[in-house]
């Protein structure tokens, strides 16, 4: 597991599952040449690239993918003024993609993720596992020790009360990282050399009233389910702050879950991450979030939505007020974030007209 | 993984770790001959044997072992009338083991319970599993989604908060089992050959709120912290009911381990289940259980311990007249426990009268 999977390796041939119903979203400001090893698993599906940094720059996608390309103009040029929720010169910009995209699902991942080998040395299609994730329910009520119930080979095990063992609608599907793990800066100073060999065979539905930390490298979701939720926030260029935006994704759309009654799954698929980012430069902009989480986390933990709130789109309006209302005092970056958040949903609104997405359930 | 280890494979010479400090509480109502194939991992330890069933039989334990052995004349004349609180019949007689033992630690197992292999093949030593489980802090508020963080190789991710670290003190190491996997006679009648081959290489913390079912086949716990709490209930003989003792034994420490601010751990090490129960018998056992169970989960998830309620035996004094007051209504059988439970408080008070366990610290 020291090495990512070779193109060959990965190259058996593939049911493309659910092809005309799940965009594959990708940030970047390079060429996309880490799509050469993904082929065989990513051909069949269309892509969603958000380009970040410099529009005029030309950004080469290797042929015989069908994708569409934005840029921060096109970004500019689609929202109008309400292009500002959108983050530049940080990977955060990938949630436009979320918001442009006219499937029922997405799967993002980061330009460096390279496909993982599984212990008996096969190339993991990490896409089909977050599509098996996606489309068998979870279980938030309670645990169970066999982790994934809906899994080949596995069960309720004796004491799992027989009335939720239909579970909930899955609507994040949360995949790991083998090699460079994803770690604070901090951590990162301190164990320059830790790398993710473990293997772990394992999905699990995060319990409700349990919040984790989401990472977008690897990342799929059910958009109908949960899609106004994923916002990845203010980062990046203007900001005081960046590497949190997926993680504010992640604390929202857990609270909204266990608000509307859906599951969140981590686990499996691994993706190999290849390269670690600069430790110091990641400092720079994380050390006012490494403070903040202090008081966002208990704020997140102890968030109430009202009955009323039987939408996304109601719910992650409500979280805006709430974040006003409490966390503007931690500081003022936290009044415009909520007022990102709103904007946020009014895009998303306008580019997706068919109207509110009610109880969990799509319209 | 689909057999055992051999008496050989499992002979590599081991390190007794709290050798002086840890108890094996074994319940049977046979011979202990598995022991033979445990003797490596188990021989420097001291064993509590809980014969069920019939005293005048007698079981015959391999040479070499250190053990005391009670039988029901034993439990009787120790305990006198409150011996009423001890099951028969119903390998929930182990937790009388718990109660005479002077140990901090205990770890559990099931007589038809063997060495399972890790992937390569390699005898698992249950019990060192368990106690580097115990030792090493747990991590309930939070989810880290590289599991315990405190194993080799692994750490915090980004974005888990800096001031949870220090995690809390292990009070429960939940093990699981290969092969015969641990069903409710439903799912055995419904799935009569499924085996549980996937060695799943985690520890895991259950999360704070978050019930489980606890199996007691493999299982080890900090006696000092949570002892009291580890109550197997009435089963068996007389009892409307079985195959529910680590079930209630489980609720209840999860709920008291989440009042008094301890960890409870799931995952390694595994032990190789011999033997798949009947599962016609376990249907009779467990019916009323099955049936039960559907309003006693949502009593323990909604149980709250007033404040005051600092030490473990205080917590589980006011469960039991929450289980009176709550669910008698269920069945007769729950008011009888309930007093049951008292019993057992009194009795473990009585044999341990150094006084109680003050907000999960040792006296």
């Amino acid at each position: 597991m020291a090495e990512p999977a070779t193109a060959t390796q990965a190259a058996a041939p593939v049911v493309a599952l659910l092809k005309d119903e799940l965009d594959i979203v990708i940030p970047t400001i390079r060429n996309l040449d880490f799509l050469e090893m993904w082929r065989p698993f990513f051909q069949p599906y269309h892509l969603i690239i958000v380009q970040d940094g410099d529009p005029s720059k030309t950004i080469k996608v290797p042929e015989g993918f069908d994708y569409e390309l934005y840029n921060r103009n096109d970004i500019n040029r689609i929202l109008g003024p309400k292009a500002s929720c959108i983050s530049f010169k940080d990977s955060a910009c990938r949630c436009f993609g979320y918001m442009v995209s006219k499937k029922k699902y997405i799967f993002t991942i980061d330009d460096d993720c390279f496909v993982a080998k599984d212990p008996s040395g096969k190339a993991i299609n990490a896409l089909e596992q977050h599509i098996k994730n996606l489309l068998s329910p979870s279980t938030p009520f309670f645990f169970n020790t066999l982790y994934d119930p809906f899994r080949e080979g596995a069960n309720f095990v004796r004491g799992y009360p027989f009335s939720l063992r239909e579970g909930v609608p899955t609507a994040a599907s949360h995949g790991l990282w083998l090699n460079i793990p994803d770690y604070d800066a901090p951590t990162q100073l301190v164990k320059p050399l830790e790398r993710n060999t473990r293997y772990v065979d394992v999905v699990l539905t995060i319990p409700k009233g349990t919040l984790f930390p989401m990472c977008g490298m690897n990342l799929a979701f059910n958009r109908e389910l949960i899609g106004p939720a994923m916002y990845f926030g203010l980062m990046g260029d203007g900001q005081p702050i960046g590497r949190y935006d997926d993680m504010w994704a992640g604390w929202c759309t857990k609270v909204i879950c266990d608000h509307l009654g859906l599951g969140v799954k981590t686990g499996l698929p691994y993706i190999f991450h290849s390269k670690a980012s600069n430790p110091f430069v990641n400092l720079r902009k994380e050390y006012k979030g490494i403070y903040w989480q202090e008081e966002i986390i208990p704020f997140f933990q102890q968030a109430v939505l009202p009955k009323d709130c039987t939408t996304v789109q109601k719910c992650y309006i409500e979280l805006a007020k709430q974040v006003k209302e409490k966390l503007s005092k931690v500081d003022p970056y936290f009044d415009n974030l909520a007022d990102a958040m709103v904007t946020w949903i009014e895009a998303w609104d306008e580019l997706n007209p068919t109207g509110p997405v009610p109880n969990g359930k799509a319209a």
